[in-house]
């Protein structure tokens, strides 16, 4: 009977091994563990690594080429970090550590079937904001007005050649003040029941 | 001594319980459940439910406006399921399996700090191609050339207004014949290193 005990005793063990070993952390605490890599303990973004196939799709923005020039020039994909879409649709708010990446192209245009259509090409740069409610490095000039905000050219993805937010980011996002400085009109998975 | 090995194996029975409960699939056993749902027994395709959250996306065809008028008159974003972009940079090929999911959509173009900008507006349609290099359904005008394929009106991702992939889908897949019938120069996250 001793001998039976220590081998349930065991089986329980290996159980409980696998127990660990299986269980994986809900996504949304994989999304948070992703958010602290993404800014150090000065508050200095990067762009997300493999943001492209573990960041969730948010909308495009194509830019028109000079009048009388058929096409896009630029195209802007935004993607958002994991679980940010699930808690817009809730309440229409951005959870504190949502990351948002627009990855800027310049484009190709060439005709197709479809017409006259442009494709992101050469990557120029990738402009990342992180969702801060309360500013967490108010010493810090990228720090600010509810998110940390950081503009990197394309092959530099760690260091960024914003010097001020207010000055490089602001009056571009200055329009969107009443959608919390996200222009969310280009963004249809954020809609309710799509 | 027994009721102690009673306790045991109950303990040990909690814990198996608790590892079937705790453990989750790996994400290409998940996504292969989910290709499943998207072919029924008689090869009919239906618009993938969720795959603004759960897909992984390629890229954006921005569709001139007639010319002399700035800007896109349609935004085509393209979605594939999890691990096809893994595996297509691995060797150059969508696993059996694969769906893609174009997304059509009429854009607004407006005045914007950046230019003059398109972005998606009210959602026309899907085109929805699935991978199978063996044609399984040969008697299903939706398959064939080693892909199932559909368009699908907005509102109505349950059943196909194609009739026949040949005239309704493949004149304008032709000329990408070479690349398995995909535009891949529009899909930034197939390139390697990127």
């Amino acid at each position: 009977m001793k001998i039976r005990a220590l081998v349930t005793l065991s089986v329980a063990g290996l159980l409980i091994l696998f127990s660990a070993l299986a269980y994986r952390a809900p996504s949304w605490v994989e999304a948070a563990e992703k958010t602290n890599t993404i800014v150090d303990a000065r508050g200095n973004l990067r762009v997300p690594t493999n943001y492209r196939t573990t960041y969730q799709f948010l909308g495009t923005w194509a830019i028109a080429a000079d009048k009388g020039v058929q096409g896009s020039k630029q195209i802007h994909d935004v993607y958002s970090s994991p679980g940010a879409i699930a808690a817009y649709r809730k309440d229409g708010h951005f959870p504190d550590g949502t990351v948002l990446v627009k990855e800027v192209h310049e484009t190709a245009t060439q005709p197709m079937t479809t017409g006259t259509v442009s494709h992101a090409d050469k990557l120029v740069g990738w402009f990342v904001m992180v969702k801060a409610s309360k500013n967490l490095h108010p010493d810090n000039k990228w720090w600010g007005d509810g998110w940390a905000w950081s503009w990197f050219d394309a092959g530099k993805p760690l260091k960024t050649t914003s010097t001020d937010f207010k000055k490089d980011c602001l009056s571009c996002h200055e329009p969107a003040r009443s959608t919390d400085l996200v222009y969310i009109q280009g963004y249809p998975p954020l809609r309710r029941g799509q």
